[in-house]
């Protein structure tokens, strides 16, 4: 989580409208503005504001202006077999190829039992969580996994050679709240580190390392270093897996290859690619079954003996969910430099942004 | 790696036969006692000890003596899709099954471009490595994951709730060695505590907890205590979602409901649960460019600038293939207190333990 507790709030609801708006005015399409606003809110409500509206927003606009993505989606099935799908993204917003490709995943695994669907030449697609959540309503388990810059070095180097790579997991678990697994193999995502640089806060020891691979609580020096990978060679790894499979498999960019995928790259097209698989719980087991052993489960976890001090213990996805409800009532949080960052963006753009 | 490097050495073919022996001195047909023996082997050759004969054979024969495990295999599909399949193990050896659910997988995936079979009431299969290994000489890109006895904590607990749950990737790279990344949730495999505690060493910081959750380096203290996951909470969520894969979709044991999988269970069968994927790399890409890709890419990382008093920087799974290029030559080397639990057991059956 990345999110931020205080500042300006924006009701949940006027945002996305606003964020829709703003997309349109670039030349997105009025349906395909929704979509990427749509992500993009979910990412605020559930407090992952390092992919909301509040800091990629103003990045999507900036880069469709600059001409290195473009608005208007062209999304192409180019290889396709009964249970797998290649989708070229033609440069399109990450969102649209991520929700073309995970239906085209649903209705695979529907059929066929299990489903892994590629995208290739896309964009930042927005929390993964988001995407392996689509499978949720259909009652499938739904994954997804991306590539990103390079920013963590393989074990023993002191150079980045992957990103931070993350990967979400999403299974429903009948009439307890889902399990949303959706992280960085990193020890902590990128954008976090954004953040605590924008709010002048120190990183935690251990978090990052500066160019030459000495640990720093710095976040300036971080990132322009190394990010450490979570359990060491394990996340590393990790790391290396998901570009195997997001970018090498895809034909997207891969490990040190990236020309940056935010507003520090405004030449060129980020290329990067993205897996999305889903799995029929009802080729292996009835759902009424199923969501029984997953409240089973759930309960068994929440009531472990607790260590000193703590209150409660979360399911993946537990936190996450209690601050959407929250957010929902309260609206979303805008720290000020970001809400003066949008204000003058709106103005520029004719869109103003709204009242607190 | 649980590797040891010192104690007495044994040639791994002949340690090969001797295994497959003693199987088949306990009822396990010729063919199915050489896929076992096979497996373990493959561990001790690739420095993976806790895993390997060194540590399993013991095992299975008192688990099979005890009558909780079936030395005559029965395999059934129980439910089955165009790329999915559950097959209900009914307490054959681990392998077994295994062995079955992979030449399913890869047998589908070849066919629709993914596949992921499961396994269900069966028992420890192994080292994960080996079976996601399988879909290599298919040209596919293999994954398992399996889970196992509670030994790991819920963040915020300090109650054992989930296995050590290790999952396995393995990704074919043309003329390099594949990549292959095996991995336990945990910061370290139970097995390696395991060995620690047979010979007497003390643990890192870190590793291991005692039964209130209090951090230990005495191997017997964590044995009877917790692990630590790695990377904290990821860890955790990692875990969970092994274990809703594994045990709970598959209608295993899950959480903290198994009755121990190892020789410290002789009364109840284990039912533990495994999944098998692969993905076929002809469907999203032409395998002559996927190889060089991944050769590529394994060129940089190895190319890296390296930290300071770092040599040289590895490929996953780079180590555990030096290590069984030299046992091929060295043997396999043995423990003297476990040589010696061997020669006993070997007598036992009437199959003697080979010469050193």
């Amino acid at each position: 989580m990345g999110g931020v507790d205080s500042g300006i709030f924006i009701r949940h609801n006027i945002l996305g409208e606003w964020a829709k708006a703003m997309l349109v005015k670039v030349g997105v399409a009025d349906a395909d503005a929704g979509i990427v606003a749509d992500s993009l809110l979910a990412a605020n409500l559930r407090g992952v504001d390092t992919h909301g509206v509040t800091r990629m927003l103003g990045v999507y606009v900036k880069r469709i202006e600059a001409g290195v993505m473009n608005p208007v989606s062209r999304l192409e099935i180019v290889r396709e077999k009964a249970s797998t799908a290649l989708i070229d993204c033609h440069n399109s917003i990450g969102q649209l190829g991520a929700r073309f490709a995970m239906q085209k995943t649903i209705e695979k695994a529907g059929k066929t039992g299990a489903a892994f669907v590629a995208t290739t030449h896309s964009n930042h697609y927005g929390a993964a969580a988001y995407w392996a959540m689509m499978a949720l309503e259909h009652g499938l388990i739904g994954f997804s996994s991306v590539n990103a810059p390079a920013t963590l070095a393989p074990t023993g180097g002191c150079q980045a050679a992957f990103g931070t790579n993350p990967f979400a997991i999403a299974v429903p678990a009948g009439k307890d709240i889902p399990f949303v697994l959706d992280m960085a193999t990193t020890l902590v995502a990128r954008g976090r580190i954004v953040l605590y640089a924008k709010q002048n806060k120190e990183l935690q020891p251990g978090w990052a390392f500066d160019a030459r691979g000495i640990p720093t609580t710095d976040p300036q020096v971080a990132l322009k270093g190394l990010l450490a990978p979570m359990g060491g060679y394990k996340g590393y790894g990790i790391a290396f897996a998901v570009d195997i499979l997001s970018g090498i498999l895809t034909g997207s960019n891969f490990g040190k290859h990236f020309p940056g995928m935010l507003a520090e790259n405004l030449e060129k097209p980020t290329d990067v690619g993205g897996v999305f698989a889903a799995i029929n719980i009802e080729s292996f087991m009835e759902s009424g079954e199923f969501n029984a052993r997953m409240e089973q489960a759930f309960a068994e976890v929440r009531g472990c003996a607790k260590a000193e001090g703590v209150e409660r213990i979360y399911t993946p996805g537990e936190i996450e969910y209690t601050v959407a409800k929250e957010r929902a009532q309260t609206g979303i949080p805008f720290p000020p430099e970001i809400h003066k960052e949008y204000i003058e963006l709106g103005q520029r753009l004719g869109v103003p942004f709204p009242e607190a």
